[in-house]
């Protein structure tokens, strides 16, 4: 296969505290902006660190009105501010100005935002496809090179149209999701790990736009099949169960038809029923329970990578 | 030593949900509330389910307004209610009514409030004294027959003037805290144990109730000495270190002069300097942030405790 050559990375956002609550992006932007300095110096690059919504951060919450890391498929980007607007809608308008506008040349080059989950997940790197390779090279980078904890890709498998979150405003993006850790607390391990992957990604970067040619080759891609809901009361819609122990952190170890997946609060074992092994992800993320997702499950596969370098003549 | 003769524990209030996000508690009272049944056929004895904070349960908060579990003090209690008196100041007033009020003889007699925390910290009993026969019997029962999870006894060594918490509206009473679980999720195991927990203190109360003596003993416990702050940048406030991993999910394990206690976003260890080791616990419990409190500090001593029996002729 041929070296793909693709443009320079030279505008690239760090951003923290998109959910409020999540806080190892929230100190770690909060670190280099108490200090004013750059993560790393890569110029001619230029890396901004942004504070995705610093009301919820003050707050101590995911979001205030609504989830702002839902808010920037293009219809809710060009939907009109009215009084009653929710506080999200119009900061994701915001964030597109400074970091967009979504899907123009004018758009930062790689979105890079910072995320925690309660599940087990180690570091995810989370997009809507499987085919930007900026992203899929980034990702085996931080596979590679990182020794405390193991590093997985995610595919929403969602159109352009369909993406929801903030990394989708930039030309690149990807979510980086590190757990466990619970909301609202910060865990030394966890924060560690989220600094080294963006030292790594920046560091990947700086190479990148230096000439590096990176070699092509296969990589592993977990890809979004479907999400799971905990059983609910039927009238009341409270839950009445929690994720089986043998399931609880325990993402992307294989799910087989008959496995155990919840304990209902009176004892009784409820048992995975899919025609079709699965991997488990998500299990138990604590700011689901509202959106109605107890696990999600992702099907594994290869993806082919090309060769990729720099085009530095554009 | 001879033998205590202390009343029938004819009333007894097990309370969840007075925290509204920490899940254990609030899912086995509704579960009971839900099938309409008390928690196991102890009569004569009547035990009620409270849900302390169901506007909190609702919002999946700690709480609306103000801490619930620190209105309980005999001042607050006494307070005007005024149009603005935040939501908790009142609940506290009706939580008095039902289950108090505080310090009266027609209180009742046991209240265990439910609670979870982010820290390791298995099952701790939690009450302001070391010299409350019956809840240190209870601990004792709890300590000798769970197999599942350590089970500890911490004594905050308050006067009851200073003592805040729900369970000190009862004439006995102690928080039964469960851990780690991050608020607003639900683990299977620490629900299952409190579940354990709270069967086996109504266990207890049905055979004290009906008579049988309990030996006397000693029984370890865990004596508040002082908290530890983060810390924090002097002019916004903000924390600059997070627990050190040597430290974290350490409960309850000596700490010496010298030990490392945070690591600074920056890389940097400090290290405890107190003269006298101690036994930490809360480690990094997330809702101690804004109290200011990044660990608790505890000496470990044995207490005496008599025998017990109940006086059923009064």
């Amino acid at each position: 296969m041929s070296t793909v050559s693709l443009p320079a990375l030279s505008r690239v956002a760090v951003c923290g505290g998109t959910h409020g609550n999540e806080l190892s992006g929230v100190y770690l932007v909060r670190e280099h902006l108490r200090k004013r300095k750059q993560p790393k110096d890569i110029s001619p690059t230029t890396v901004v660190m942004v504070m995705g919504n610093p009301r919820a951060v003050q707050q101590n919450r995911r979001y205030t009105e609504s989830d702002l890391n839902r808010c920037f498929t293009q219809a809710c980007l060009d939907a009109h501010v009215e009084e009653k607007t929710p506080y999200e809608i119009v900061r994701s308008k915001e964030l597109n100005a400074l970091l967009g506008p979504k899907g123009s040349p004018q758009a930062t080059d790689l979105v890079c935002d910072l995320h925690n989950t309660t599940a087990n997940m180690g570091l995810c790197c989370i997009a809507f496809s499987d085919c930007d390779w900026i992203c899929l090279h980034i990702y085996r980078h931080l596979q590679r090179e990182m020794a405390t904890i193991p590093v997985r890709y995610i595919n929403f498998n969602k159109s352009i149209n369909e993406a929801y979150s903030l990394d989708t405003v930039g030309k690149h993006g990807f979510a980086m999701e590190i757990g466990p850790q619970p909301h609202g607390s910060i865990r030394s391990n966890i924060y560690v790990a989220m600094q080294e992957g963006v030292e790594l990604m920046l560091e990947w970067i700086h190479l990148f736009n230096s000439g590096t040619q990176f070699e092509g080759g296969s990589v592993e891609v977990f890809t979004l099949v479907k999400n799971i809901d905990y059983p609910r009361d039927p009238d009341t819609k409270t839950i009445t169960a929690a994720i089986h122990p043998e399931l609880q952190d325990r993402d992307f170890c294989l799910l087989h038809p008959g496995d155990p997946l919840f304990l209902t609060f009176s004892g009784e074992t409820l048992r995975y029923k899919g025609k079709e092994a699965l991997y488990p992800f998500f299990v138990n993320e604590c700011a689901y329970y509202e959106k109605g997702i107890a696990l999600s499950l992702a099907r594994r596969s290869r993806v082919v990578i090309p060769s990729i370098q720099c085009d530095r003549e554009r």
